[in-house]
């Protein structure tokens, strides 16, 4: 299918080109950058919110997933979902047995459900995901969810990319403290402990409260004169815009809410916290700001990708590479001599 | 201190010019890739092993970590330690408590440890923790030990550059078939379930097999002209060098050990464990295929990242990001035309 019929199909609204369009993102297929593109000038119509949900393995993700698409649907929202599931080179998404269930399960027309593995995606995955999020929301889907599993650092990177960012722990997700240690905790605008019926539960409530309480703590002993101010937070400060007051508008507080997803408890709560964030972002001018800087990484991460290809396709490099690579293994040469070398033949315009 | 003078404390095994050199390539200060192409010299004398240890927060890999170190020193091996700690944005590494203590309290000089904290490193993490563990080799250290907390890709990545992956569980890292799903169970040479007096680690140790054994049941129906191969694991199978046999030397049956690190209780078993897969790559032919494939993803990591330079320092790259942000907010331009846009203007030589 040519790209310009793709297009067309995406105007009609029809679900298989959308699904077509993502496989070619996916893939990084000829005509990718066009669809996205296109897909680009129909997001500034506005109405839709991107929601990450991340945690470790067997929180119970899922399931809040699929809650959240039915309380959505209730009101009458579509509901895109992009699930990137970590999946080893073994299994290259074998795993994913609950996912595709879900995907057949799927027949209403207003929910879209996509898998994306992160097999064989190496530092390109966040901007992958939230191109396919784009599409989605190009495609009109008011509420896009974008779950992934795993709490390391890609696993957060994507997660950021939506507006708000959903924690969600269980009781037997590890000793609490070193939970906290794993340092993600303090990614989130909302946190859910889920499977809330367990025991440990409320001890794990009070350590999230309690963790919380001690960075706004923090916060606040940055911004007044009586205590002396640490280099590192400062450093720290521009990293994420909770710290210190913006406008009229305080700080957001992150609520530690409680849920049990497989009964659909404390659904509605958590949705309705997450209304309250958005209109949060929106009254403190935040969600302007966040979507700005967005856009300013997502050029970046585009035009170094376009980078790569192009030296993968269109320059020697990986001649080059592949010449030099007995001489590296040899001991002769090492990486840097090589790449100095290919970076010069390529500035020069030799290796073209 | 000028990249000569380092080089040359480097050479007087000095242990001041290697945290100088550590902290020159973790930042990547000018002279980085200098002193990196002189430790490559150092590296082909061989001898050094790296253990790649990771694991999901709370699993003990630290205690099990120091637990090595007193294994090596015992049999007069010296130890270098590279511990990746996810941290947040916001805490910037505060929360390492542990480590700084476990640091300051190596006064054995056959000893180093170095932490690093992935803040704001994106995408080149695992890149500059094997160039950390390169400096450590260059200096002469025996063992090289990696360890990771998390179990996302990133944190994967960085735990596959050493020669053995050693993956630590315990009883409480969750529900047992959630951590296989999490697809990161089938990366590791050896398997631990540590604190294992615990409820629950006998069934682990089961699951973990039982998901092992699964495992090589593909593998067989993959290779029987009985079975239907799917296009899904042929593709995989060069994902990683476990499936199929090679030469006449069998696969590598990942070991499921149990330990109680906190009394010592099964490190020497996984020491030997290691021992017996390091023979195993030497002797199969997979230890110079490995080599080969890390310096050949390492000459390329290595020109990309000079190239990712080379655009932010010496062409107008940045520039023409900053003037065209406000076209791209404004719904006015994609991020995908100014990218085109402005590699259009590099390969033209006209950005510089």
């Amino acid at each position: 299918m040519s790209v310009e019929r793709l297009l067309e199909g995406l105007d009609r609204h029809e679900p298989a080109a959308l699904a077509r369009a993502i496989t070619l993102v996916e893939n990084q297929r000829d005509g990718f950058e066009q669809v996205l593109s296109h897909a680009h000038s129909r997001l500034a119509r506005g109405g839709a919110r991107r929601v990450g949900i991340t945690g470790p393995p067997g929180a119970g993700k899922s399931t809040l997933t699929e809650r959240f698409i039915q309380h959505y649907r209730a009101a009458g929202l579509s509901v895109g979902v992009v699930a990137v599931d970590p999946t080893s080179p073994f299994t290259g998404g074998a795993l994913l047995g609950d996912r595709i269930r879900m995907e057949s399960a799927s027949l209403d027309p207003h929910v879209f459900i996509r898998s994306m593995a992160t097999r064989g995606a190496h530092g390109g995955l966040a901007t992958t995901t939230e191109e396919v999020a784009d599409l989605l929301e190009a495609f009109g889907f008011a509420r896009i969810l974008v779950e992934t599993v795993g709490v390391g650092q890609t696993e957060l990177d994507i997660a950021r990319s939506a507006e708000t960012t959903v924690l969600v722990l269980v009781p037997e997700s590890g000793d609490g403290i070193q939970t906290l240690k794993a340092g993600v905790m303090e990614i989130a605008d909302v946190y859910v402990v889920n499977k809330s019926d367990r025991p440990g539960a409320d001890k794990l409530r009070q350590e999230v409260e309690v963790m919380l309480g001690i960075r706004r703590g923090n916060a606040f002993r940055h911004v007044s004169p009586h205590h002396t101010t640490q280099p590192r937070m400062e450093e720290d400060g521009g990293g994420r815009e909770r710290a210190g007051p913006v406008g009229a508008i305080g700080e957001w507080e992150p609520p530690v809410l409680a849920t049990v997803a497989s009964r659909g408890e404390g659904v509605a709560e958590l949705a309705a916290a997450l209304d309250r964030h958005y209109a949060y972002l929106e009254a403190s001018g935040r969600l302007a700001e966040r979507r700005r800087q967005r856009l300013a990484a997502r050029t970046r991460a585009v035009l170094e990708r376009a980078v790569r290809r192009w030296l993968v396709e269109a320059t020697r490099a990986e001649e080059l590479l592949a010449q030099r690579l007995d001489e590296v293994v040899e001991g002769r040469r090492s990486p840097y001599d090589v790449a100095a070398e290919i970076l010069d033949q390529i500035k020069a315009g030799a290796a073209r």
